[in-house]
Formats: structure tokens, sequence, C-alpha cells
């Protein structure tokens, strides 16, 4: 009898859930998207269907409606009733025994969670600390797949040293991403980020961020910045959905300007702030 | 209210069963090993739960106690009665909230499969195809980790090629392993592999592999090979666990020797057969 076991019991394995099977959970045969809410209304929810949608094509999860998944998530989100909202969704190619090759007909298996966001003002008020992590992660970082226990193991590194956020560099020694966000650097009027032809996520945030420089009269540069660079800038932000921006004031143990949210930091939040009213 | 969605069905975050929030599926956070039996036998278990020890201790899931593994797999693969049987076992970090970093007190998720090796002895006879597909794993491909999308993307990708496996080429041009597998070259007495020192899992049935071909008196080289090397080569072979030692007989469309089976990989397998009764 083929036989599967949880903790220590045993069972037969046609009696396993679903989740147990899903390939989520064997491969990180997935991707997901997490959207926030501003006072009740869903921020830049077309774009994060669009990427999510690209995701899914990416690694060929195929016939899922989007239309749908943006009624699901807005279903979700009214039923929740809550204001200031973190969604987090995935999807998976299915729930089969395990094999590398996969069944076309395989039913994608939908999670979803609507959860409150943590108020973040005094994150965001004082600033927070990083630190350098070699970028683990894989060749494909422009999918944003359920593939993160490099992102994870960054972050667990991070908080060993104090700090909030793991800024990841690549085998050239150039700065990526964070393990979790975007990252800028602000050199005078200088607004300047990793190129989305580098190896990182296509991020939403990172977007509406470079929008909220231009608007504050900031002049964008996209090009990789090394760690001793980024320890040079004038002020440094990472852009995140769930944060939008948060102003860091530590860099590997060296202050950033005055060790305090720099100027233009805090006015391109404000900006950003303007687009989720 | 906090709330979850499965599918179309709306349910509180609470209700959730914990297999739906297990960090496994959320970041792939756990590591997983195989082993097989031969005629009721399991093979090499012991380098198994010691390679599964380094890859649970490598991502720093503590306070797992192997004797108590062992005895879980020897139980399952008892009660399961399988003679020739396939053992697949994981452990996940456990069950919360998603959140990049991990609370301590977490109980790790331990899962197990005991299931019927298909018979394989025509692949064996015949020898299988295998194309090359860009390694996009991560960096860390000594643990066994459940992020394996690179992996099944590259296995897909070969099968679409009508090749049973997908031999992965790093960005410097040079072969690391297989996506499910070693990878072997015999140019005359020679037998040659990626050294442990490249990015790949320190596989088991590589050893034992190894120790077949020094036996059959075979010299050993550790050296990464191109593909343009491998396709040279006098006899190509993979090595796995579940199906010990597989002729390869074409790589990237073209034939291997006269297409056949290699005499030093039939030797070299029968001495493999041996380690194993």
């Amino acid at each position: 009898m083929q036989i599967a076991m949880l903790q220590d019991k045993i069972l037969p394995v046609e009696k396993l859930e679903p989740a147990y099977l899903d390939r989520g959970i064997y491969f990180g045969d997935g991707v997901y998207d997490v959207v926030r809410s501003y006072n009740g209304k869903i921020f830049a929810l077309e774009e994060h269907l669009d990427r999510f949608a690209n995701s899914l094509a990416a690694i060929e999860i195929m016939g899922v409606d989007i239309d749908r998944i943006r009624s699901r998530v807005e279903r979700a989100f009214d039923a929740a009733g809550i204001s200031n909202a973190k969604i987090y969704f995935h999807i998976t190619r299915g729930s089969a025994p395990r094999s590398h090759n996969w069944d076309d007909n395989l039913e994608p298996n939908f999670f979803l969670t609507v959860t409150e966001l943590a108020d973040d003002t005094e994150t965001k008020t004082k600033g927070i600390a990083v630190s350098t992590h070699p970028d683990w992660r894989w060749k494909r970082c422009d999918i944003k797949s359920l593939n993160l226990l490099a992102n994870v193991l960054a972050r667990a590194d991070a908080a060993k040293k104090g700090c909030a956020e793991a800024i990841l560099v690549d085998e050239s020694g150039l700065i990526t991403e964070g393990a979790g966000s975007a990252f800028f650097a602000i050199f005078g009027r200088i607004l300047q980020t990793t190129p989305l032809t580098a190896n990182i996520l296509p991020s939403i945030t990172r977007k509406f961020a470079i929008e909220a420089g231009k608007n504050i009269g900031l002049e964008l540069i996209e090009k990789s910045l090394t760690p001793q660079q980024a320890c040079c800038a004038d002020e440094l932000f990472i852009a995140v959905t769930t944060k939008d921006i948060v102003p860091v004031v530590k860099f590997d143990d060296k202050f950033i300007g005055d060790g305090k949210p720099g100027k233009y930091t805090k006015s391109l939040a404000q900006e950003f702030h303007s687009f989720t009213t």
C-alpha cells in the first residue's frame, strides 16, 4: 500500500488532503502577488494583476482567468472590511503526486488572505537599518515565484544584525534589491536604483517611487550601485507594497547622512501618498 | 475580520488548516530527501539522513531529532510493505501566518510518502536522451531545499524536446548537473564529473557511482565539462537515487558513441547494483 506520514501519523496516500500534494510545497511551483489598500481602496490592483499574469505565463500556468482573480480579490477585500489591508494571493500549478513533470490537466490552486496592516508610523519616522547579504536567489527574479528561501535566509541574517531588511549583493558586487523590497539611493538631486535589466523583480512600488521622484524634481538614473557607493549616499530608502517608502538611516553599521530620514525621501513619500488617495 | 480564500470559498483565517499556512508553500522554507529500497532493503539511509541533517542545519531548522526521522522512515517503509519503494520526506520550518522572519518556537512539519517505483528496465536498456538548459537555480544547491521551480522548468523544457532529463549549464558555460540527477561522462577510461566545489548537490548516488567507477578500473576526474565536451564523450550517464545509473545515448540531438548504452556504463551499473544487495 502506498502510504503517507504526517509527523508520526501514518495514512494511505489516497487519504491525503490536496493541500499536502500541492506542487507549491513540493517545488515552489507557483507565483504570488501582494496588494494593499489605503483607507478602504485597493492601490494599483491592475498593475499587480498584470504582473501576476506575467508571472503565471512565465512558468506556464495556463488558463487562469485574470478577471476572475480580480473579482476574487475584490470580493475577499469587501468581505474582510479592513480599511488598511494587505492582500496576499498565490496560484500554484495544482495538487498531484510528486513528479517534476506536470500534467496539463491539473487545476491550479488559488489561495488568498486579507490581513490588517500594522501601523508603521514609527518605522517611517525613524527609518530602518539594513545590512548586506549575498544574493543567493535564482536567475529569474523577474518572476514573482514561491521560491523564496534565499530571501528568507537573507532576512534572517539581517534580523540577527538588528536590521529590518537585507540588501542583496550579486556575484559581481552590485546591489540588486532588498530581500523583499526595491532599493533606492539619492545623491544630491539624483535618484538612483537598479535597472530592471538586472535580475530583479519589476516592482510596482518601484515604478510609483520613480514617478514620485520625478514629480518632486529628482533626476532618475537606473544603474546598479555597490555597497560602498550606497554607504556614501545622501539618502537611502526602500520601496515595498505593504509599507510604500521606508527611509534607510543605517547601512551595514554606517549612518546615512545625519542618521535621520532625508528630506527628499520625506518629500517623495508624501508625493507617493498623493497617488494612493 | 482577517479572511482567507481557497478557490472561490471565503473563510476566516483562523479556520485555515495548518497545511495552508505551511512555510513550505509560502517560501519553500524546508528541505527534503529521497531514499529507495532494493528488494525490501533501504539503500544508503545513513548517508541520506546525514545529508538531510546538513540541509536542515544550513537553513537553521533546529531541534530535529534525526533518530526520530530514521525511525519514521523505517516505520513507514515497513507499513507500506513495498519491495522496491521510493521514500520521499521533507521537513518545513512550520505553519504560521506569512512573514519572512520566523518564530523560533515553530514546530517543524514532517511529511513523507512511500510509493512504488516503476520498472525502469526499458529506460536503462535503451538509455535516455537529454537536452541542455540554462542553470537558473539559486547559489546554494548544496542545500536540498524545496525551492525547485528552476528544476521543474528545465525538466519541462527537456520534455518538450522529447528528453527525459535537462542538463543544466551555468553562466560560465559549464555543466553543473541534471535537473534531478548527477551527470557523468566517460572518455576512454576516464570518468569525469562536476566537482562538489561547484554549485551542485552532494549527491549520494554520485558518490556510489564514483566508487563503482573506481572498482571497475576507471580513473576519476572531478572537473566541469562544457556541453561541447560532453557531446564528444565516449559514454554519458546520469545518476539518481530512484534509478541509480541511467545511460545517456543522445545529448542535445547528438548521438553519443553508437547511440547505445556504453560498455563501461553497463559495467559500472552492474558494480553499483552489487552495493545494493
